[in-house]
């Protein structure tokens, strides 16, 4: 017999549909692996044998101040003690699901959003509410509205470079975000996992920057820039939640794998760490045009899109009103993989939106899959 | 507003005296710190790129296959199918916990049982059920009464060189315990940290190869023979519980750091392991053997002992029914930490018991620090 989790426990569509587009002869637009041509060389050289004991569980502290460094860069400004290094950051997920939900908590989301919230929060026992997404960001009517009527526990919010729509949220929309849930006292869960993927110029300060009374989260990753096999991410927070939150790390698994900490360490702090970056990006800036060019070519007449500044996602919006998810099979029949929108709803509804990424194929499998995807649209229209 | 279970997040005595205790001029009978002189030597040469990526789950297939393998040879018939890579141990108990405690779940533990677990267990809301322990493993008649009248969901038990009390189960016992659970379809969590670490002949074969019917999830680390810094560790299980505790591991990091699973594999597989393991038992071994005659020396007429076969702990009884926790800051101002034994037990209780490590400090430190142990006691007397 089982605990009542269980029940809520989450099917394994995206885990099926992951496993079929990993066969080699598949052209795949539905994870969101990096490109490993992409990856910077790990490099254990000088490893401290003084790192093979039991370490803390916040993290080891020249990680903890290097992030801390990075973020406060970026605006938010934090220390060492503010940072808890993560075995990657779905441990985040997990632990701010401990930390805030029980059976029926409230629980603010972007509608679409992140899968892996959706399972983690359920598992839980989360009673999701959404607020849609503009081309500027969260549908800030809505939210106060939802604020106000709903009283969320938290928000679970992705502001830039929005998975999967790819909305990166303007000035406007970040501030009136943060006067609303201080005003409110909603707590903020920012998860930025895609913030240095940029291409396009756009407002990518962090919203718990600029929040003055409520509490925060703000998760950050270097699986999407550097090595995500090491397993090693963070969050920053507000001083009231970091006890909390310790102690659900430590009870969770103890701390993360020192040595991952090391090689990451050594990597961050490169000297070429900075140019890895700008090629990365340059990278993925080229790998973003090129499925732009195959959607304008195969899917102008059959969906709508916004060519995303950033991360690592195009969001189609087919212009006929069918259930995504029945393209899969016969796009799977012809070895192209996508994420049907579905499962990025909350609150479960019929999706005529597709996710495709563009990282990890090659520029001519891109426009091979785009336009077999296109075909594949039009033989069910 | 915090969910309800942060009101069952245990507090920070053990965490505050592990603080403590690694002072530099602090003698540390208090964690169960491998010594770092016993370590092997890890070695990242010839690390393949393709290990940068996302991996599975449920872990590298070489090393599920290896650690199968040696399962097997030890009486556990399983597949590579059968073993989950886990973030460490402690991991275990976190998944375990989600699988089968909601509040009030009747949850069975030796008493005294490893800290840990307490703690995890607790934080789901588990309510405990304790069965005694003998010095041949647990109180049968206890168990059986307490299985028939409290239904408990599953029983976590530590068979071979129980932390804290060392005891090892004789064969009679572990048959005995699993014809009960077979009979009664209680679910076995057994974990075996210690079981290498072995010094006096005893019965070691697990318990879950003896069940015919009931469900089992058996718990081993590479934490105590290895490098607790890279945080890999397994857990073999029935195969009706794979499916959900291999969402319930994508759901909490998505999977192991990689780097370190091949890392662990290639010492595992290495020609020099077995030498390594023996030369690891022959250490901890003399340590053993040198705090057994310091506490025979000072400790014969104030408290009770049984030298453990194995394992890294002696766990003493007072002859006076005093409170050990009253002697912790006595013994903290004079350099030497010790747990009590209060944090031990499921169901809260006063304890004249005491656990005295003797893997981490060396032999001149276990001699001065047992010796100011016993002068710290007798004065409190």
């Amino acid at each position: 017999m089982f605990s009542e989790r269980i029940n809520r426990l989450q099917g394994s569509l995206v885990r099926e549909i992951l496993a079929v587009a990993n066969q080699p002869d598949m052209i795949s637009f539905a994870g969101g692996l990096p490109a490993p041509e992409a990856m910077p060389k790990l490099d254990f050289t000088g490893l401290p044998d003084n790192l093979s004991q039991y370490g803390p569980s916040e993290g080891e502290k020249w990680l903890r101040e290097a992030v801390a460094a990075e973020m406060s860069k970026n605006g938010v400004k934090v220390g060492a003690e503010d940072i808890l290094i993560l075995t990657g950051s779905q441990q985040g997920l997990d632990l701010s699901a401990k930390l805030f939900v029980d059976e029926g908590t409230p629980v603010m989301v972007e509608a679409p959003t992140f899968l892996a919230a959706v399972q983690c929060y359920s598992l839980y026992g989360a009673r999701f509410v959404e607020v849609p997404l503009t081309a500027t960001g969260v549908d800030l009517d809505e939210l106060e509205r939802k604020v106000k009527s709903e009283r969320p526990r938290f928000a679970y919010l992705i502001p830039t470079f929005q998975n999967p729509s790819g909305v990166c949220y303007d000035e406007a929309a970040r501030q009136r975000v943060a006067d609303l849930f201080d005003e409110y006292n909603v707590t903020l869960l920012e998860d930025e996992p895609y913030r240095e993927l940029v291409y396009d110029q756009c407002d990518r300060a962090p919203i718990c920057a600029r929040l003055k009374k409520a509490s925060w989260i703000h998760f950050g990753t270097f699986s999407k820039t550097a090595i995500p096999g090491l397993r090693v991410a963070y969050l920053a927070c507000s001083p009231d939640l970091m006890p909390h939150l310790y102690k659900l790390k430590q009870a969770a698994d103890l701390h993360t794998n020192r040595q991952g900490q090391w090689a990451m360490h050594k990597l961050l702090t490169s000297s070429d760490y900075p140019a890895h970056i700008a090629r990365l990006r340059q990278f993925y800036h080229g790998k973003r045009d090129i499925m732009a060019a195959a959607l304008d070519k195969h899917f102008h007449d059959i969906a709508d899109w916004v060519k995303p500044p950033g991360g690592l996602f195009f969001w189609l919006k087919l212009k006929a009103n069918i259930d995504s998810y029945d393209l899969l099979q016969p796009a799977l029949d012809r070895k192209v993989a996508f994420m049907p929108g579905k499962p990025f709803y909350a609150v479960p509804r019929v999706s005529n939106e597709l996710r495709l990424n563009f990282s990890h194929a090659s520029p001519e499998k891109i426009e091979e899959g785009v336009k077999t995807l296109a075909e594949v649209i039009r033989a069910h229209l």
